[in-house]
């Protein structure tokens, strides 16, 4: 083979390889990036929730601090029972997209970076988006006692209103 | 320019097109990413700390929930004075690398994901590491009343121990 048939061979092999390089190089940056702040925890099992969710517990209550701490990660559709709380909580959105709704008022969309602060004995319920997970932290006063769990959320609850 | 000639020029060109996009794409993606739950809110311009620090007020306390809940942002070397809460602190940490000392106790270090309780009325300061910005969010019960702030932190304490 002359030696400009070589250079072509040679150019063309080395075009082939770079634009598969190339290729794959786009593929990667295309995937989303998800920065976890804290670790999920362990999966829910008491009857508390619909859905598959997942409790950190950060930090208990005790003397010193009676508020407990915790992040919760709902997946898409889950969400708690109709609850209430003694003393409040507040809600810290801290990824993905929720649900939170009280009790003779609207359901309404929670998002990342959003707060939500949950009135003494007031019933309601949150949880994930139909279609985006959520991840909240919750910040429970326990000073005059335990959350009151009551029905769960139906799914004629779940789905009305914002999507 | 005969039909070999012209091939091989184009191929060069697109080679070397493509070496360049290549080294585009790589450079992007090396870029790294930073997810920020809460916005940064104000520059703090009070005596209270050293360096440069940000809060975003995510929940006022009130007669309902006695919780006072704030984002904060301090810069590499940015640190709060020495201080106490009559009714605790809790910190969880958000985002980069931060320091944590009570008095008579070692410096230690507090990264993303992790979460300090401050007891009550203990002396203590925190802020960003050395090399590193760090994002917290704090929970202080404001029941017993407001923070109490002692003296800055000297650069010898704020440079002792872990870095």
């Amino acid at each position: 083979m002359n030696l400009r048939n070589t250079a072509l061979l040679i150019l063309t092999g080395m075009l082939a390889v770079s634009c598969n390089q190339h290729t794959k190089q786009e593929k990667l940056a295309a995937e989303p990036t998800y920065d976890v702040v804290f670790a999920k925890g362990e999966r829910v099992t008491n009857d508390n929730f619909t859905g598959r969710v997942w409790l950190n517990n950060l930090v208990n209550a005790d003397s010193v601090n009676q508020n407990a701490v915790g992040s919760v990660t709902f997946e898409p559709g889950a969400r708690t029972k109709w609850h209430s709380h003694p003393a409040g909580q507040i809600i810290l959105a801290l990824d993905g997209v929720g649900y939170y709704q009280e009790e003779g008022k609207e359901k309404v969309i929670v998002r990342k970076g959003e707060v939500v602060k949950c009135p003494i004995d007031v019933p309601h319920w949150h949880g994930a988006s139909a279609d985006s997970a959520f991840v909240q932290v919750a910040i429970t006063g326990r000073e005059n006692g335990e959350t009151v769990w009551l029905k769960p959320v139906t799914d004629e609850e779940y789905n009305q209103g914002p999507k």
